[in-house]
């Protein structure tokens, strides 16, 4: 009761937290530059009030941005990962790209060196999910088209986050970043979120909802929780980021039925690390340091304001969105935040680049969240100004290309079609993922677990035999499972494809051909596949062969079953996906 | 990103936690004991998964403690304080009292000296708010008449708690404890609880009220978390246990009219750091020595279930409840915990017990609260069985007793009456409080702060002068208010005391005379207070008399304004205490 360091300094920090967030909300201030200016008038920096050990607080505050990342993929759930669609998620990749290579020459310009215009690039290339969306909150926009192009965008990028993040920690330990070790990086991330994402939406939401049952909260929160902090344990243990743990945990759990009580029971406790965190910034920032670097991150901030705002928009007008929608998401994506700080402090911590970046990535984010909220407020102005001054000719190209847009898309029957098109193809990737997952697992076990296997008396040929048999054994219900969805969508394409005006009499025949084919081809492509991906764990060719053979015979006699087991696994990923209250809509 | 010791810690910690608030619940055993079991498995005392740094997560599930105890305020608002009664606080003191001398007599049996029987007393003495509650919650009983004897009985054994808390530490660091610092520790904590509640309740309901109006969750949670912490900060800062100040906090934050709203957020906070302050607990324990003090717990737990059950169901039945009612109290109140384990914790600390005590308290808490709850249910069966073995004179004495107790509730006019009596009695008592308090910071600056005043060129004399002129004036309100309260005593007094058919044709005099004497008595015994109070700043006797005159004369000419400024505050207390919602209930 008497060593009363840490609440202390705790009840310091939420005493500022808390005047600021009255102050602020009064002057209709943004409230998260309030708490890092608080953080810094409280700072070990600054005379008079002082927290004695800051470390402890930033030791607490990092468990903000796991509650920050639950939160936030309990918002954005795989169901609305999927919505996102695929031209969002296009202009998203090369508006981070953009932004990371603006970045990247400013730092050069700057004459920072390499490594840390690489690191500003990174800074500069991620908008901030908690600005944005409390931008959206605050001016009552949450609820327009544009805010789910926001989300979407956001959405995206917390993906790309993950990947910079991962490609950051490989360039930062091994000086330089090779294309196979990124796509390597790639890869590994990929499989570890399409595995994960599978894996728990079998067991989360399922086990979320058993709990829920009870009708207690305290047993809710704390079993979410062990979830949460559960998965960042493990895929820090994997080595990736605590941050992509939390939010995959986050948007898995957000298919539960109770989905809704979680975040209710979450919320607080995000808030409040949501402060610590952020005051937690302040108090590591010199403010003398922040005047000293003001000019840099003035420039950085005006890029990433302009850079943003300008190419985003374009992204989302060029993607078939009117003029005024796509200059609201623009400017509603036009700043840094949270993400800035995580890329810069990863920086510091690996010993990657210079002290005067944290500083600066914090004052230019700080000078992008000020502004922020007054961007979107003006937004319909700027609107009217760009369709006052345009030339007439322009504004003709604009709406002429508008228009061309909307005669492109897919109308009725057809789109029913797409829909089923795209479905066959989201389950073939999903099946041979799950494929190539459980080969690399074999790979895995084959390089890093060979003692066990000596341990039973098994030599290199056995093992190898052992491990590809149970890989092959495993991934049968899965392959069986392509190959079905394949003459699926032979059958489909033959319909969409070949249409009676085009072939006539012949139709019927090019059909069937063409529903024949594809499936073939399918099973070509798979049987290389699985070839390439066993490679490193091939048995003798004898072997190979009579394991191929059994597993033939096995798939001819045992077909129905496998059908069996993988449509009940589909059934369940399908239950928790596709819940009768919100109906999957697939159209991005 | 990748200092992630903290969060490993609380990942292992909260997945225990998850995985055993599952198991627990769907196995119907109470949780809490389960925390601690699955902090001991996980604990440094154990091979296997450990650990890292059990002091930083001992020192964040110390939150828990503040956060416990807020909650715990904010259900027991100042209200429901109020509603406890005379009769059930005086019970609670005699069954606490009995609790300690029971625990004392069974650790001097022990053998274990008298420093360590006496905080095993204390130990002993105080029942878990948190196990009680839930096992009241968790049986179904909340709403049932003597679920709110039990709340009540807990509350008082709160208070008792910090009155305990405050008087162990004087004894742990000085050794002994003389009367004299023991009524001034319960005078210091006496002013201090309602000097705070009074500067509070003016204060922090508006406060809470105003930032609840922004409609934002968090600015709500933060504001409200900076007054938790701060207040507890305040309670250490004055040599008291945060506990204290944390539990006084959510007292007053309670009859803020957000105050359901400020309970709903609070929760999942004080849900996750309970968890986290209960496993932390088992991390401390090494099982092997559970075991080997296996033996004095279990006499411990025995002393503590049979020694409360009957002490509490005879204070209860005393007052004047029936026996099923009173059992059931007792029973839910017969077991110890979370302040056995903060008494324990705190002994180690001040060095003023045997290393051995801690564990032995957490055995024989451990074994209180996973029988609690079976003790509960077999109330009724207990009843039944009592009522049938009590020999018929021993039950015609109790059911004439209760008759008796009937009997004597005022009833009808002389209820109202009684009620405004105690109503006047407790406003003139606050508002000599208030006095002594202002008299006694007087003191205090000027034992301190005398630098101050040399500062200024002031010197004795002038000093004392200055700071008793100043507490005078700032207690004239006060005192004029307690003059008008002894006023309408007097005369309610008069009214009650001399009936017509005593007095006869005198009443209307003897009324008079009593309804002048009695504010007369009290203007003496205020001028009285006012002397010996400022007995240590009193300045030379010139000095005093004309600043008395002066006084009286500002009084005779302010005393409307005065009056107005005392009905003012006193209406802001009344606005926050008497809510329309719900109309206050002041019978005990």
């Amino acid at each position: 009761m008497h060593d009363i360091g840490l609440i202390r300094d705790l009840a310091l920090v939420m005493l500022v937290a808390g005047a600021t967030t009255i102050l602020f909300q009064r002057l209709r201030l943004p409230v998260l530059p309030g708490y890092i200016l608080a953080g810094m008038v409280i700072g070990p920096h600054t005379p008079g009030v002082l927290v004695d050990d800051p470390r402890a607080i930033a030791d607490i505050s990092n468990l903000g941005v796991v509650l920050l990342m639950f939160t936030l993929g309990l918002e954005f759930s795989v169901r609305k990962l999927r919505q996102v669609g695929g031209a969002l998620l296009l202009i998203t990749v090369i508006e981070v790209g953009f932004m990371l290579w603006v970045g990247y020459q400013l730092g050069l310009v700057f004459g920072w060196g390499s490594r840390n215009a690489l690191f500003l690039g990174a800074i500069m290339a991620l908008s901030s999910t908690m600005v944005a969306t409390r931008a959206l909150t605050e001016s009552g926009l949450r609820h327009w088209p544009f805010a789910r192009l926001v989300v979407g965008m956001l959405v995206a990028e917390d993906m790309l986050t993950i990947v910079l993040l991962t490609l950051l920690t490989a360039i930062a330990i091994s000086g330089t970043v090779e294309t196979g070790v990124a796509i390597s990086v790639v890869g590994h991330l990929g499989l570890f979120v399409v595995a994960g994402m599978i894996v728990g939406l079998l067991l989360l939401p399922r086990l979320v909802d058993y709990v829920a049952q009870f009708d207690r909260n305290e047993t809710l929160l704390v079993s979410v929780l062990a979830i949460c902090f559960g998965t960042s344990l493990l895929a820090a243990w994997l080595g990736f980021s605590v941050a992509l743990g939390a939010f995959l945990a986050g948007a898995v759990v957000a298919e539960a039925h109770s989905a809704p009580r979680v975040v209710h029971l979450v919320e607080p406790l995000r808030d409040m690390f949501a402060a610590l965190f952020f005051v937690a910034i302040g108090l590591k920032i010199d403010p003398s340091q922040l005047i000293h670097y003001a000019l840099p991150a003035l420039w950085i901030a005006l890029t990433v304001m302009i850079g943003k705002s300008v190419i985003c928009s374009a992204g989302v007008f060029f993607i078939g969105h009117d003029l005024r929608t796509s200059l609201r998401t623009g400017l509603c994506m036009a700043q840094i935040g949270e993400f800035s700080f995580v890329i810069a402090a990863l920086g510091l911590t690996l010993g990657a680049v210079s002290t005067f970046i944290y500083p600066i990535a914090v004052a230019a984010a700080l000078i992008c969240m000020v502004i922020s909220p007054y961007l979107l407020r003006s937004a319909d102005v700027l609107a009217q100004t760009g369709q006052r001054v345009i030339p007439r000719p322009l504004r003709l190209l604009i709406s002429s290309y508008s228009g061309w847009l909307e005669n492109l898309r897919p109308v009725d029957e057809n789109a029913v079609l797409a829909r089923m098109f795209r479905r066959l193809l989201w389950h073939i990737a999903i099946n041979i993922a799950l494929v190539v997952t459980l080969f690399v697992i074999g790979a895995y076990i084959n390089a890093h677990h060979a003692a066990w296997f000596e341990h039973w008396g098994m030599g290199r040929n056995m093992r190898h035999s052992v491990i590809w048999a149970c890989a092959l054994f495993l991934s049968l219900p899965l392959l069986i499972a392509v190959y079905r969805k394949a003459e699926a969508l032979g059958m489909l394409l033959a319909e969409l494809g070949i249409r009676e005006r085009f072939a006539g009499s012949y139709t019927q025949a090019i059909r069937q051909v063409l529903a024949k084919l594809i499936p073939l081809a399918t099973l070509l492509v798979l049987a290389l596949l699985v070839g390439v991906l066993g490679s490193a764990i091939l048995p003798p060719r004898g072997v190979v062969l009579s394991l191929v053979a059994v597993c033939v015979i096995l798939a001819v006699i045992l077909w129905r079953g496998l059908v069996k087991v993988h449509a009940r696994l589909q059934a369940a990923l399908r239950d928790t996906l596709e819940k009768p209250a919100s109906p999957p809509n697939e159209s991005g």
